[in-house]
């Protein structure tokens, strides 16, 4: 069952500690088929280096197991919270990627303070809010995509593919896994970079909006014309 | 004598540098057979390219040598005191990792400021008290054994798999040698965000008790739902 | 059509990822031939991993197309202006390497600090001004050109073979395309200890103006005594 | 000449690379063979790529060169000055290797802020004061080894084997070429974890006295029991 995309969400597992994004088994990918509302995802606590498509679990949208023999991730619920409600989302990412958790550590959005963050996120990248004891105590993977989702209600998903859940880490989706850990990639780098830019320039503010414009639309949207693909 | 457990120290120490956690001879690796009271540590100042492990040094809980033609690590002692106090512990970790030798060195305790932390240890990693004239002209590497002893008179090792040594640097231990290994990576990794996590929200505190409580206890313990033991 | 200019452009574009200046398709070398008045460059967002030197493009220093089935670089009219207005430079270098760019993001200059510095840089790398808003909406990608030509207007390019782009990131040159990546290895390298030298000393300024001169003109110009080639 | 001398010399050439201390040619090593009052110094501004023993250039202690087809080291006239006044030691090597050109470039002496420093390093790594203008638009190199043995009027340098030059690096020095070698990367450790720990805790003083005495000596000297040599 979903043997193709069984071997892209393989791949991009294994993809994050190539990337330098994950220790042991701290991350996870999935991707979703659409058309059956069926989602492929990393089992829990597996070692990258012995796994292989058929130890990744194949699950509903309510969660149920469709496929496989291991337990799917702990972080189950927030994928699939976040597949129901962004629509166009195909692939997430969770990791603990240092910079990125640093961030979300020190509880704090990530302005845009220059044009590689603006080719890749359209303004500040969003830190959720801190859940709350009962969110803890309750159904806290779920209650993690809650609040993202609850982050972007006026961000649309498509022009953010990223978020710091407070205390805790990154997570970031894209069309498909592949695009999900590209921007994993991508979130780890503007975080490392917007931590020592700041640290050199304690006052700084984001950067001049037409310019968020200019990189952000070049290279995404009906106008763009970075690449090749237009 | 004891072939495979030296088998396991030597794979150990072994991946002290393979993690890049050591230069040089900066750090050993014990386990301990606790049927037999015998512990099996590296020894003193070799190199790790040619350690075969006929160079382990097998050593009783008093520090007698029972076999083994090289001196055993410096840091023996500190290793007894360890193995003795803590009845739970199978092995032990020293190294000279950055991060970790950074907080050391700063005299300064870890507070949890992620998930990353909560995940693996249940609190504030402590740094002990500095030694005194006394104790270090003394019997200077069993007074370090004794005074982790004395930080963890309410702490339990079992749930704070490690310790800073003031002005030195980090122990860690686990059930056995692989698992000192692996919180010794995880707490120079911990120990790197959480000096990057102050410095960009300097007036932070530890995080949300009821997240700690949420993370450490999903991995540990009775009521742990994270990987497939269970 | 410059069949031997277009293999050392490739291989200097190669060498980008390979010193680690670049992530994904985040650079672009360029290199002119001074005779006929003809650039090769990089195709825009081309993977490095599969590129091949017929990938690249011929461009005359009005933009033309002269050969190639792909794009050029989207940056194409930054490099052409340098080309058209620093008359002595043959290889032109963007990156959005981690360091030069956190300085570019901080919109600072880096002084000289020390001697590592001037062996390369003589004096201040120049960051730019910000782009007004007619500029950036403008044609953009020139305009990041004349900015930087009118950063050097009283600056000697072949003394300062570099510059920081306001909010954005570096571009360095060369006489060569592998000169001018040799010196984008220079700039990330001096941008890196700038950056921590100014954090260990906040109250640090340039360095004596006799020491930057001995060192750079031990290494350049007409008295010139380092390496072998006089 | 030296053969054996050549053949250690260049391994230790090659080994600054590959410890990750010098970029392109930003480093040499030389060793003294001291019956004959000789020393085998790396070429001026040569790869480290295709180095090979025949390229390393012989010079008396008078800077005068007796075998080598290419010219020494620009550095050559510090390393005779060295050789001339500390009359133990074996091996020199220059670098600028990042973290302790960030200290030299911030012209701040190192203190011992813990025992990985005492390990090695016998109290505060001292960084020069500045050369006057005289003394830069004269012998400038020669005046560099002077003002080293100029900081080291009441340091042994055996117990010292490393300086940082103002605003310039770090020199340090070995029994031979492999021990300073040893000696630089240990250096360019102990500067990093100095530099955060400090960030860490910015009141922080030099270590316990009694704890500099303990490491240095257990490792150093007539009262050592540190490794397998005694």
């Amino acid at each position: 069952m979903l043997e193709q995309l069984k071997e892209k969400v393989l791949k991009a597992n294994l993809d994050l500690p190539g990337y330098g994004l994950v220790k042991f088994t701290w991350g996870n990918v999935s991707a979703i088929d659409r058309e059956t509302g069926l989602v492929v995802i990393k089992p829990s606590g597996v070692e990258y280096d012995n796994m292989t498509a058929e130890d990744l679990v194949v699950v509903d949208l309510d969660g149920n197991i469709v496929e496989g023999k291991l337990r799917p991730s702990s972080d189950t619920p927030t994928h699939l919270v976040l597949y129901k409600k962004f629509k166009d989302i195909g692939g997430i990412v969770h990791t603990h990627s240092p910079w990125a958790t640093i961030w979300a550590q020190a509880t704090k959005s990530v302005p845009a303070f220059g044009t590689t963050h603006a080719d890749h996120f359209y303004g500040t990248i969003p830190c959720t809010r801190a859940l709350n004891e009962t969110e803890i105590k309750g159904q806290y993977e779920e209650e993690t995509g809650n609040v993202i989702v609850e982050t972007f209600k006026d961000i649309d998903p498509s022009q953010m593919p990223g978020v710091l859940v407070y205390s805790h880490g990154p997570f970031t989706w894209g069309k498909d896994a592949d695009g999900a850990v590209h921007n994993a990639v991508i979130l780890e780098e503007v975080c490392k970079m917007a931590y020592d830019t700041l640290n050199l320039n304690t006052n700084l503010a984001s950067i001049d909006s037409n310019l968020l414009d200019k990189h952000f639309l070049r290279k995404h949207g009906a106008n763009s014309y970075y690449g090749q693909t237009k």
